[in-house]
């Protein structure tokens, strides 16, 4: 019965300062909505639409960034990871290694991520039902690992869109693993721009309010201080300017939904 | 600015004593929860997956039936129409009348129906997008009727699936109309059990919850005595006994969606 | 094991003049490819997008074009009917009445077509699974009448996108009804051009090669002389210059298809 | 204007003896059909749905059966790769590299498969629309290596579901490489058995047909002597007896279609 929480940060590492400068803004956001949060950034983008786009900083300077974003501002830390050999380094860096939705059947890097004993919050392939989530998180486990978060950012449906099923919450809490809405991949449109994959960050907050009334352990959000000019999903992110008002909306929501769960 | 409101009621005509029976338990649910309400029953399912199932009891009884709970209950009531000349008998005696999802096309229904000034309840096909249910509306308007509800029961995903896309509920209000859920159809399996149509209703009132902490004007919800044993759409109606907890939530939803709008 | 035959024509009734130029147009195409035809037009597009688009000749003049079609060229003919009072009199001037597909679970309708006897072909709803069609043809065949086709022309994939699942015919086929296969509709994007339906012609007879592979009682093709001027469904008539090309490769795909089930 | 080549093997490879009998049988059934092939076969089934079911061989001893597989009969072989580390090695073992459909927009992977110089088979995820196969190919082609396949095997349709849409061959092969058509894994229910996924073999052929109608340059199946008792895709596989008539009819699709084009 714990207040939900957030996973928050921009999509991609752009630098030291700018992750300092982001996790300032939104530590400020959070208190200002009496929330916590995990800071989350990515230091590769290893599936993009394009090879002609940004992919990142690598691996070294940004798990290096990431754990003085932990130290500094005493935040837990959660990045993505794409091959086996990349867990074990990337967990001692941060608190929470991410399983990308494309890559979420891929026996080798379940068994890798679990083995480090860190949280593992696994995203939910845009190809797959709810309820095969549950042999998804049984090959986490399989290493002893029970620090398993589902996450759902949304399914295929018809070309270049995705769709929310709500239904899909419980289906995967059934299992007993948190489970954790990614507001800003639901709201995507992959490929939608050609090279790049559009979307629409309107509607971000709505399907996260949706999420938080029917019930979630955590809400995932994007941020930035100009989406129009990130490397990467700037047309899902939220203006971190917004932020505060966003979180604080779910925040009630949120106890809402626990109030009448009682 | 106006409190959610609902329209509630069996899914098909019983009798008269089966309606009032209906009527008044659903009057004491709605005043637990300081909710207004509309009656809604169906005098002919006029399109049920098999020629064996109960089609109802015919317009001239059920008719008489509607306007006797209006009279009695001082309650809106509201019934769905298939034919054009069905309109203006059916506009004698109920207060909306409702175009079924199938026919949300079919210019002469819509016409026939905006004629009558009545208010008109549309509902999305299954195989439109909410964008499209502007040239709906206006198939209707173009009669000078301008008071329309767009009613949301969810969009074709796969066979036999319905999913709800929760982004429809703002994009079909850009239209200016009010905007309905309908959480019973919207967890419909069409066609899911061979000759009838199968669904969930755990999952009615979460998408329900979802949709009033998104916005909407009002909440559709079928409710039955014994739904299992219902003459139709079952599967997805709510047991009248739990319709006053359902409702009481869906109010406080709402009152926190509009008090965060303001 | 009769060869495949076809449903041709203009979306819409447009003349009597129309009707006999494409009407000639049409026998020589299937002179020059040694296949059969049934000539398809309306007289009523009832369930358009927009109310602001055309809708046909009307009833009356539509019949009586079609009779004349019928004696004057020899051929059967096909016209759709929307409402039960439509089928007796529709019965009396063509030989095929067509179910469109937005109406196949509309049991008045179905009945009022079965009990005149023609040959009824129903469309399978964008929203329903091929093997729901099992029910639809139940309700016709409760008249007496077994003359019945079924047509898939479609099913609803995202928004405004409609996919054909060529897994499809052989399970409609397993109702023991011949099954047709609408190349024109199948490649229409409903609502796609914002107050009128889109699509792209060229797959209309990619898809109905496909089909003919696959192994169909008929294939149903819209042309016209001039689609982009056409009053509906343009994106996606072929043009009736290149007709006797189109089902000449048809009909080989055809006998090969039967040549290999023997 | 090649005649359509073959892409076959089991899904999986169970030991040399194994693959010898299967390679000898599918020489076999392509010599009555007048078809070349590729022999087929994984060494790992990195991705299955469940943790419990079997793998595969590993690499070293599956590469060896593959050369030897080659050099015995003199055919093609083809496996498919997980970690860009795997391509190198692979590549010294095979002529064509296959990279799997959850895989096809991981960049370090397309990358160090095409820097093999190898040809590469690569599948359109079952998330992604046809067009957006140029990005996937210019990633590969970004090394310098033309020699690309695009393959379809299905995609997302509502859960446990894929769907083929026929249009997506023209578009794919609007690139300019060569398009080839899964059949085997087109008709995959995915997830569709709770811990493995399910599937309906008797449509392999059809929707193969279907593709050798449409036009393509090869079509991959996979096929066991005894199915239903195969480690992995059991449920798709064609029992190798069935082969040489289904390559036949698929020849002759294949020949139509070229005669037509010309």
């Amino acid at each position: 019965d714990a207040p939900v929480s957030f996973i928050l940060g921009p999509c991609q590492l752009e630098s030291l300062d700018h992750a300092r400068m982001m996790a300032e803004r939104i530590a400020a956001a959070c208190e200002a909505a009496g929330a916590r949060f995990i800071f989350k950034s990515s230091y590769d983008k290893a599936n993009r639409s394009s090879v002609a786009t940004r992919r990142g900083l690598g691996m070294d300077e940004g798990l290096s960034i990431l754990s003085k974003i932990r130290d500094e501002f005493g935040v837990p830390v959660l990045t993505d990871v794409h091959e086996p050999g990349q867990c074990a380094p990337a967990a001692q860096a941060v608190d929470v290694l991410q399983i990308p939705a494309f890559l979420c059947r891929q026996t080798d890097l379940l068994l890798a991520a679990g083995e480090t004993g860190r949280a593992i919050n696994v995203k939910k392939g845009q190809f797959l039902a709810p309820w095969d989530m549950g042999n998804v998180a049984a090959k986490i486990s399989s290493t002893g690992n029970e620090n398993i978060l589902l996450c759902d950012r949304g399914t295929s449906f018809g070309y270049n869109t995705l769709v929310t099923d709500f239904r899909g919450l419980p289906i995967m809490a059934e299992t007993g693993y948190p489970v954790v809405f990614d507001a800003t991949h639901s709201v995507q449109q992959p490929g939608g721009q050609g090279t790049t994959s559009g979307g629409d960050r309107r509607f971000a907050p709505v399907l996260a309010r949706a999420a938080c009334a029917v019930g979630v352990s955590a809400v995932f959000l994007e941020t930035h201080q100009d989406p129009d000019n990130a490397p990467s999903d700037g047309p899902n992110m939220i203006p971190v300017a917004e932020l505060a008002d966003v979180l604080t909306a779910l925040v009630r929501f949120d106890a809402l939904s626990r109030e009448l769960a009682r």
